[in-house]
């Protein structure tokens, strides 16, 4: 197995933002470019935020969760076609790309660089951690990173060199995700013999006490991704989608 | 440079439906497992399609590329928030998950497990190929794989044995996808240089030939993504995303 893939863990203590090396620094946005792209497009933009300045302006808009500031460098991955259309418009041909399929094939495109990116990070002694607020700040991310319509951030990514590596974290068992042919409905038996690992762990155990909750399903819908701030988040990333051009 | 990654082209010619041994396959799915996900919630599911009858049936939504058919494997990657929220109702938790920020967290996931198996094929000699139309004929990949509400497509991979592997395609230079620090709006001039060597290439030549063409930027617009066709494929995606619960 590819060790980086086998080896994966997200990093959130980094040495404090240690320069990677220029040179290192472009094999990992090479091998990010040499990952599948729509059409050979590559409608995506790759927003590599090194400074203090602008790591500051981020890490609130991330809750300031440390690693922003203590990474290397902070990597904003977007969908974008304003690229790819303002090219068109130069060679009077009519980009036909301001809608929400080319959301979803710029979004693709951003998160398969955006792997290839971490997977070469890894592979070299650095560590990576994902930042899935993106999608709750998407606005004020736009704001600080200048992004023009046409282009709007998917995810991102922390790289720097690992202060602490903690132990890989569980998955599911192949069986809960993979379905063989056609897509089989679990029972209710076997969706509680998928989680039963995760709820009896020992780590569990200590979740529940410090959160006073019964079950670590409530710890999920409770505290960590509540329904009221999901269709929060929804709505604000919809009406972000609006403002960039990819939604009427 | 993981190699892996340097070496990937997409594959369009496999050996004819090349089976791939099971251990192997578990160790591709497994190393998909390995990939960052949401809040370690991996809201997602792969359909590993293997038999004649399932290929032959999603060859056509694929366009009847003969890659479907003839490929070891046809993998479709979902966002998938069914199996969390079951399990989150078998707790007695309110799973507020449907909704398009969790179509958004569970696409991420499902790309991501998908450039992890994409990449440790091919170290392992096999070829993959996306599909991009996974989301032109979306309602009726659903049909066919029997996905439930709360699960839908976001992309496909096929794999197999390559039987021609094509010289390595042309990729903008890194000048022109990243961004250092903020996004920096391109001069009309500086899209020309990144799009040069592409459109004087002798493959551009052929194309412009082929199709009666002025230029490549045409090529893209009037023949391989048509605004009309882009606006359709945008109302059917959000429709099914619609049907499968995402959006009100």
């Amino acid at each position: 197995m590819v060790e980086a893939i086998l080896e994966h863990r997200s990093i959130r203590k980094f040495v404090d933002s240690k320069p990677i090396p220029s040179t290192l620094m472009d094999q990992l946005l090479t091998a990010a470019t040499r990952a599948s792209t729509t059409g050979a497009m590559q409608v995506y933009s790759l927003v590599v935020s090194e400074s203090e300045e602008v790591k500051n302006l981020l890490a609130p808009l991330h809750f300031n969760q440390p690693m922003v500031r203590s990474a290397s460098a902070v990597v904003t991955f977007c969908a974008d076609v304003a690229r790819f259309s303002r090219w068109c418009e130069l060679r009077d041909a009519d980009p036909g790309y301001n809608n929400f399929a080319w959301f979803v094939n710029g979004a693709i495109d951003a998160v398969l660089a955006s792997e290839n990116f971490a997977i070469e990070a890894e592979s070299e002694g650095l560590g990576i951690c994902y930042l899935g607020t993106t999608i709750y700040t998407t606005d004020k991310i736009i704001e600080v990173l200048d992004l023009p319509r046409g282009v709007i951030p998917v995810t991102t990514v922390v790289v720097g060199y690992p202060e602490v590596v903690p132990p890989k974290t569980d998955r599911l068992p192949l069986a809960a995700v993979v379905h063989r042919e056609r897509y089989t409905t679990p029972t209710d038996e076997q969706i509680i013999q998928h989680y039963a690992s995760t709820e009896n762990s020992a780590q569990t155990a200590q979740l529940l006490a410090d959160n006073d909750l019964p079950n670590l399903a409530r710890v999920f819908t409770e505290r960590r991704y509540k329904r009221v701030d999901n269709e929060a988040i929804s709505a604000s990333y919809l009406n972000t989608l609006r403002k960039q051009g990819f939604l009427p």
